[in-house]
């Protein structure tokens, strides 16, 4: 009835299959390696309990007023401070999410070229295709002369059919799904072909802070301030629940990103900034993310230590040094899909790799989030997912 | 420098001047009739902090993971009951200026028209040019016959013209900026001409709790459910920090705003949704809607015999029986942009009524907010505009 009514936009809409998964089972009745969710015990709530009281006493009903839609300032400082950058600029968004459409919104036109990793993050995937920008997958190679090539020859295909390169998206450390880091080498080399070819760079880097081994490497945006877009997010380092995320950028650009905001929704959360902004001055966010960090730590090496001791022959993973997630590859000829139903129906969820590679290569693939489960949960997913696996290799 | 990766959208992008306002002066320090704010004095902070508590008791750290992109199921209950919808006629929105904006996004192309009455709210005609929609204003006229054959030539212009109207947007209800209300008979007028001719409405409802005298009228959305899209919002009734509102439609039109939104900002902010929840549920918002709606009257009728007392011959003005707003007429030829920075730097600001207006006529109009300030702020706020208007009427 309403079909000729929706915009062409409407036509290129895709659904989250992690967001499809979650409406039809209670993720707590199963074995779920599916989501990206970090673990509710995280969540301090005695902490944000009276932060939120002192909150209200302090700024009364400021805290629940409109506000500037560049975010409050009180938060804005405290983002600026933290990854010492200037306060012009920082916009503070309603979810990180949000920063990666926005982004998108201002810079693309259909048939616009994206560029990012294959695999690469869902979310990000199905706001680019909202948009109807023509997104270029390129996999990652250890040899970077090659994995430059693969990018050079992106661009040139892009230029070609005339279509133009408007950013490089990347999340650089402990990717989503891969759950790998690009080195510092490789940060340079895109940086290197960004300022090269004239396209920017969206870094998406909501785990960057969850790092259980080796050094911090560099931000993209650190190399190269006026050409890359930093996107960060308080959903992994304190609690998803208040979508609230930042945007650190060129004023020039961050200005388009204001503008559109106002119609967007005028402005985040208000009484949700002044609390995020009481844990980060109070030195309760580091506090918290210290616990977190080792948390995690915990359940990878132990998830990483049953793939070991569980998994048939012929399943590779990756060993992501920080983030939420590792990626499984199955022998050639796997389908994940497929798979699906199966694992559901006993019992285990995940989410099949496919999803996440722009031109649905990656069949044979998985991630898994080690976050969310308890580590009981986490033992009796892996061996019950590994029995299936062993039973439905080579059958399917 | 980075000209040449914008999006076109943006070439369309305009500033909202309410907010540039509230960039360059602290409300607080002038007579503000210029935003759209609720007093502060109507949030209750004790039973906010109260029920905080209780939500962190209740759900503990589910109410600050991620959430169903549709909203909470206790949020969406509280407001189907609320209006006497099914629930899976209710989208929860992360503001609903969220509401509006996706509407626009899922409904229009480029060059594709929309309907509005003129003038007509700011950030919608933000949103929808954001969109390069082609928005057609209709001036209001108390002669029916009159009104609709306005729209009736609207509508046959853009089919003469190749363009399709895509929905008709309104406020009908205490209107941003007039504060006028559409009659029973207008509403059935329009409604007919949706049916007709095939468009949709957007019933957009922030102030429809907001009625100070006369009897409620149905909403359009009550006259034709299939074709309506109606808004709301606790913004007005509640208090705009939580950024919250809600579309009620038909599931298929809400099943494109819903994967929408997944790209958009995944789901709105949890906590705030359950604290939102129990306020409804509880009754505890009805009982301060209460207030507010004896606090507002109050400052109606203050400004109102204000206006009568103070302002010079020539100026007209309109008088709501409802929201948040009333819209002042000076003598043709007037420019009340031109007259703004004069009444600024005397301490009093208002928004031009040529904003509101999509083709910017109504240079001779004004909005007054009367929500915001306390009652002896908006008497010497309006004996110091009418002293002003008094000097400047045939001196601009």
């Amino acid at each position: 009835m309403y079909k000729e009514l929706f915009s062409d936009d409407v036509g290129s809409f895709f659904r989250s299959p992690v967001r499809e998964i979650f409406k039809k089972v209670d993720l707590n009745s199963i074995y779920s390696f599916a989501g990206g969710y970090p673990s509710a015990e995280t969540f301090p709530l005695e902490s944000i309990r009276q932060t939120m009281s002192e909150v209200i006493d302090k700024y009364g009903g400021k805290a629940f007023q409109y506000g500037a839609t560049q975010g409050v300032m009180e938060l804005r400082e405290a983002v600026a401070e933290r990854y010492s950058v200037p306060v012009d600029r920082v916009q503070i968004t309603s979810s990180s999410q949000q920063g990666i459409d926005v982004c998108a919104r201002v810079l693309v036109n259909p048939g616009d070229v994206i560029l990012t990793s294959s695999p690469s993050y869902l979310g990000a995937l199905q706001s680019f295709c909202s948009y109807r920008a023509e997104i270029v997958g390129v996999p990652h190679c250890d040899d970077i002369e090659k994995y430059k090539d693969a990018y050079v020859a992106a661009i040139a295909k892009a230029e070609t059919s005339g279509s133009k390169v408007k950013f490089l998206y990347m999340i650089p450390d402990f990717q989503n799904p891969s759950g790998e880091s690009l080195t510092l080498e490789e940060r340079k080399m895109l940086v290197g072909l960004a300022e090269e070819y004239g396209f920017l760079i969206v870094e998406d880097s909501p785990y960057r802070e969850l790092r259980y081994e080796g050094e911090h490497i560099p931000t993209m945006y650190s190399l190269a301030p006026d050409r890359v877009i930093h996107l960060g997010s308080f959903s992994k380092i304190f609690a998803p629940g208040f979508r609230l995320g930042w945007a650190i950028a060129h004023p020039d650009i961050l200005d388009k990103i204001y503008v559109c905001k106002q119609s967007l929704d005028l402005c985040p959360p208000i009484f949700d900034q002044y609390v995020a902004a009481e844990f980060l001055k109070s030195g309760r966010l580091d506090e918290n993310l210290a616990k977190s960090v080792t948390l995690y730590k915990g359940k990878r090496d132990l998830l990483l230590s049953l793939l070991e001791e569980y998994m048939p022959q012929g399943v590779s993973w990756t060993h992501p040094q920080g983030g939420l997630f590792l990626f499984l590859t199955m022998p050639e000829g796997f389908d994940a899909v497929a798979f699906y139903d199966k694992a559901l129906s006993a019992g285990v969820a995940y989410v099949a790799g496919e999803f996440f590679h722009p031109d649905r290569s990656g069949k044979n693939t998985m991630r898994l989030n080690f976050s969310f489960m308890s580590p009981e949960k986490i033992i009796a997913g892996i061996k019950l997912l590994a029995e299936l696996l062993a039973d439905g290799l080579g059958l399917e």
